[in-house]
């Protein structure tokens, strides 16, 4: 943690506060429960301040404080502990909520989420394969949130609304532009959904969504060099260079389901031929094993498991998919160096059933320097990855100024 | 321009002002001479902080200061101008200087660059194709380096010296890994060159460079999602996204060459196979036009030439290369979302014969989103790129602390 801010003529005493009340916030959402000793190591604050701090956020309904235990070393004297009690202070995970919005292909979540990044409740509806009315979506979303926010005990902040969607999203201003698998092209999919709900609704892609959740607190925190890739219909990646996430010019970057590894390759619905998840993505796989498409991660489930019983098409499909898993994957490294790779959705099944041939595939075509020390590893959060980023976007104005933040949602 | 630091409890006056010595010198180095008014302005500090500073640079031999040509606009009585007259804050380019060295395929380059980014004087050896002994190498550049230095007049600071190499150099303690062109693995090269120089010579990748100086002061100023491609005997880039330069967790990322472009493709030297470098790559078109390996630059010339007369077989080999030129620009426009690509050696040569072929390529590979805008672009400094890269390298502890950085120096 950066230590925090000080007063002093250049930066006015107001600001320095505020940034103090935010990385505290932000520590006790990223890290949990945390001791008002650990706190003023962390801030490099003194106690009053930290204690001060705390006050604030408390009366403001975001932490409480709790009695902690009392150190093991304590001194006790006639069998009573003695010195000050520890006192720890707690995100208020019921008290200030997020809805989480993660639009797939084939299924919509809306989840609660408290502070400090728990899944408080959830409900999941299967969505029908193919192109959808964006205003179908955000009906069927309505209906879910309402019921989630019914379920909000009274007094509770709802800090706002995060949505992860499959397609490319303009930044800044969250402009849907392709979601190829729903059939949108250019949805306002934030405002309608702000609209339906009656709250604001940040909108981001799922890759760049779940690689957020991964590098708060999941499988890639502490990690400055990041790759996550996103297997569902197509292959998305959400990237972290130098601990900062990569967005590109327009909001686009990360189209690595786009590359070109096949000369002679299978047409993309990209309009393109021979791109990386025409070889690596689900359809692939579901056309070589000779099942229907659109299956999803059910289908992909079957197949590995027929390949694993000995049903000799399933295997060569999944070995195909695996090489290209590999070869897509080596490339990747070769471009971004970086400490880790977090295999989610689809690929985590193909991972898992051929990791030898994909282990070997990367090998290949990856550079030996920057394979040096790479790890291959699944996601902290399963499928959830992409709603969890959703619900951290929905948080962001809260751990940025949490009280400018929370009297504006209490005004409004 | 950041305005400037300002002191306080919490910073020192001393950061405060070796800040704000940074910040000034960077600004007329980068920008040349500017004006004391202007830098009032720029970095919002009053006139006689200004002036401090600038006397500070001056005294150090950094800076000087010149009388300008009074604003036009200044009233005049009697015919007279009146009013004050302008300073202008001058980097002494002649000076201050630096070594950079730019180690080709074919070509060993070593230049004196003025603080300010002027060459001032340059020697070119041709380098026998293969193989390499990394001694000789050295050898050869601290033979063309006295020269070089032996040329600066008395009283210069010799700030340092930067090299460029074709190959992947480990951060943070420069260890150049592979330099395939020349047969190097594992070579410390930097701690060589000190030795051979007897001053700090630090090491970069050739493409880092290239994209360095073009983002400092070329093609790409202003512009913060940046791909450098360039392209020798291989395909390399030098890459920023949202301003910063993507260096990957060991130093090695960017290195598109490797992107796994053609799953039947031509093997690589780096053992992969259907690597971008193998079908857009010069080594490509020379063995399509029917030429004789390792012709470089001069070679491509040649055939584009050839391909302009009407020899069919040359324009089908320009025809070719221009196509995967595209096609592996898509795939990183689709990564990378960047505003601008800039067209390094050969790539410009096929880039300025094909124009035509080379953006339909890219517009069929690329998605429409991150399409938009982008533009192609030749590099500033032509064949320059990364020796000026090597010089900001060599600066890079000046601009980062003046004062300090010429104690040092002239301590030694």
């Amino acid at each position: 943690m950066e230590p925090a801010a000080r007063a002093g003529p250049g930066a006015r005493s107001e600001d320095v506060r505020r940034r103090n009340l935010a990385t505290l916030l932000r520590h006790v959402h990223v890290h949990g429960p945390t001791s008002r000793s650990a706190l003023t190591n962390l801030l490099a604050l003194n106690r009053s301040t930290i204690g001060d701090l705390t006050s604030q956020l408390v009366a403001a309904g975001l932490v409480r404080e709790e009695v902690g235990e009392r150190s093991a070393a304590a001194p006790t004297r006639g069998g009573a502990t003695v010195g000050r009690p520890s006192y720890v202070v707690v995100p208020e995970v019921h008290g200030v909520q997020a809805l989480a919005i993660d639009i797939g292909v084939t299924h919509l979540t809306v989840a609660r989420v408290g502070l400090g990044g728990r899944v408080l409740s959830r409900r999941d509806l299967a969505l029908r394969r193919g192109p959808r009315r964006m205003r179908d979506v955000v009906r069927s979303l309505g209906r879910v949130a309402r019921d989630q926010l019914a379920e909000m005990p009274a007094g509770t902040t709802c800090a706002g609304a995060g949505a992860a969607v499959p397609g490319m999203v303009r930044v800044p201003d969250g402009l849907v532009r392709q979601v190829p698998n729903l059939g949108w092209t250019d949805v306002p999919l934030g405002a309608e959904l702000a609209r339906e709900l009656g709250m604001t609704v940040v909108v981001g892609n799922d890759a760049d969504l779940g690689a957020l959740a991964e590098h708060v607190r999941g499988a890639a925190v502490g990690c400055d060099d990041v790759v996550y890739l996103a297997g569902h219909s197509g292959i998305g990646a959400g990237i972290f260079t130098d601990g900062r996430q990569l967005v590109g010019r327009g909001g686009y970057a990360g189209e690595v389901g786009h590359l070109a590894v096949n000369a002679e390759g299978q047409p993309c619905r990209c309009g393109s031929r021979g791109c990386w998840e025409t070889e690596a993505g689900e359809e692939r796989l579901f056309a070589l094993a000779g099942r229907p498409p659109g299956g999803g991660l059910a289908s992909v489930r079957e197949i590995v498991l027929a390949a694993a019983s000995g049903d000799a098409r399933a295997a060569a499909a999944v070995e195909h998919v695996a090489t290209w898993l590999g070869r897509g994957a080596g490339s990747v490294i070769n471009v971004f160096n970086p400490e880790v790779v977090i295999l989610g959705g689809a690929l985590l099944e193909i991972y898992a059933a051929a990791e030898a041939t994909v282990r070997k595939s990367v090998a290949r075509f990856a550079l030996a320097p920057p394979l040096e020390g790479v790890r291959l590893v699944p996601p902290a959060f399963g499928l959830d990855s992409s709603l969890l980023g959703a619900a951290e976007l929905a948080f962001a104005p809260l751990l940025a100024d949490p009280l400018q933040a929370m009297s504006r949602l209490h005004a409004s």
